[in-house]
């Protein structure tokens, strides 16, 4: 559990039939007056390595370099019309904070950011840079929301979970409407979409926006071998957490599903797909190689399952979405030495 | 000299004036038929390392990471209209070699790219994946445009300089329209614009747009240090050459000028500044590590120039071209170590 997963600090009531097509509709005039679309885009060297017609989504071309500001900007809306609350916090280590840093800023709410102790530093400038408040509290993740409660208590904070708020998952399924759009503007149908699951907003964007629109496409989760709780929840039909979640690629690196995203994965997702990290690496290095775009773990999950998968996507038309690009400086150097 | 400068295989009537507002307008059309506007973006982590409000203009974000296809794509539009030869041809190192590949492959032009032996493998398979016949041959490319001569004579094909084309600059100039028009959008106007120079196509579709739709704008051309061409011609007032060019950032590595963008130059530039290697690279990781996206040298040349002159710069607002992101694998690698 690497984000302010099963923190229920107040009990919001919320259903999975307030993520819906209509309401991802709704999103995008909220979400568009902020940020432009992201190019889908297709490369030759890409496909001829693949063996397949891959068509990227960038959302590492986003401002904050991640999927996340979509869902930000669409939860800050209704936020901030509501006014309950003094001002947002939350608890990640870097794309979720962002997202909700420079929602609040647009909004002018305060947002407070709370990380552990040694979270990276390059992360925590960034949100930092958003005009968020950064708190550095306890030794992990779990302190760090002993932190956020007391927080939240003491100052009415609203606690914005990084998943489980329809208003993000609706947000972020923007992304999945605008890949619908452009293969439909060139004529394609996509055979398989690959979407990397953290805490599943974004895959339950695109099972929403897909099965209602182009339901002919398969859909598969991604996930790090030594991070598969989601693997381990879709085959088990429930939640099911696990100790430890070993990958580099933090925005994948999940020990406590959502039971909220659990329930749209299960009811729509057609595969859940797991990659290792010298696979999603390779990954990286291939993307660079031949799209140069750089980008972070999670970001390349869903090309390394396409390859894993290559046998039974050969010559299929194929969406890898690429949900972010934020790599530190160290992590570059070492997966490039 | 990098590019196939000064060869000139068939007396192609030109003039400065066929660069234009009004050619840069007609060129849109047809360069939106294929390509999307490029992100114009700040980042406030970048900003408050630049001490300025710093725009970047993210021609590293089009399909092949230069601004250059934009210039292939409004020639070759032109060029196939005319069916006066049977192909093109070109000697280039990569980005303009990328660009005529791809726009000729839109248009089912054969296209014909050589490059000496010892090219950058990457950047020959760039070319070959947009279905260019790639010739290697001679030892520089001096050799190397002895065999374009040859063939363009043998084969009836067109020769593409990389700047002394009208339609590449007015196609390139579209981009300069993107940035004026995002300003214009948020409500600013832009004190600087850096802009680095390869053979000038760049800095010219800059100057035509902005000296007439932002004429308070200071137009700054950017070269190396140990590359300084253009520096020395706008210094002397007419072309000066080099007899080497030594920059790891190809993409501004010229020798010799291009008379006809020269022209423009001398009449619409404010100052060309020069940046060495090691300034380059630390943009380069600057922009990694504030707005994550990674950028070949020439791409962040425009930023080494603004952290060059930032006490002038102190609160101003400045745009930065970032023209490429095409840097291969073991330059990362180095630049990262």
């Amino acid at each position: 559990m690497t984000e302010a997963g099963t923190l229920l600090l107040e009990k919001v009531l919320i259903s999975t039939k307030d993520v819906s097509l209509e309401n991802i509709r709704a999103a995008r005039d909220i979400v568009y007056r902020t940020l432009k679309p992201t190019p889908t885009m297709a490369y030759p060297l890409l496909d001829a390595e693949l063996g397949a017609r891959a068509w990227l989504k960038h959302e590492n071309h986003l401002p904050t370099g991640a999927f996340k500001v979509r869902g930000g900007l669409n939860f800050m809306h209704h936020f901030a019309a509501a006014k309950t609350h003094n001002g947002v916090i939350t608890a990640t280590r870097g794309n979720h904070g962002q997202s909700v840093a420079l929602a609040a800023q647009l909004h002018s709410i305060p947002a407070t950011i709370v990380v552990p102790f040694g979270n990276n530093p390059e992360k925590n400038e960034a949100m930092k840079a958003y005009g968020a408040r950064l708190v550095e509290y306890g030794r992990d993740f779990d302190e760090a929301r002993e932190e956020v409660a007391r927080l939240a208590e003491a100052e009415n904070l609203r606690f914005i979970h990084s998943a489980n708020e329809p208003h993000l998952i609706n947000g972020v399924g923007t992304y999945a409407m605008e890949i619908i759009e452009t293969l439909q503007e060139r004529g394609q149908q996509a055979d398989a979409v690959f979407v990397p699951i953290g805490m599943g907003s974004g895959l339950c964007g695109v099972i929403t926006a897909f099965r209602a629109l182009s339901p002919q496409t398969k859909i598969f989760g991604v996930q790090a071998e030594a991070a598969p709780s989601y693997y381990l929840s879709w085959r088990a039909g429930k939640v099911v957490g696990t100790e430890t979640a070993e990958t580099f690629a933090d925005g994948v690196a999940t020990r406590a599903p959502s039971d909220f995203t659990l329930e749209i994965i299960l009811n729509g997702v057609d595969e859940i797909v797991l990659v290792n990290d010298d696979e999603i690496r390779d990954a990286i290095r291939l993307l660079w190689r031949t799209t140069h775009n750089l980008v972070e773990g999670a970001g390349a999950a869903a090309t390394a399952a396409t390859i894993k998968l290559r046998e039974q996507l050969a010559g299929k038309t194929v969406v890898n979405v690429i949900s972010g690009g934020n790599l530190d400086s160290a992590t570059v150097a070492q997966i490039f030495s």
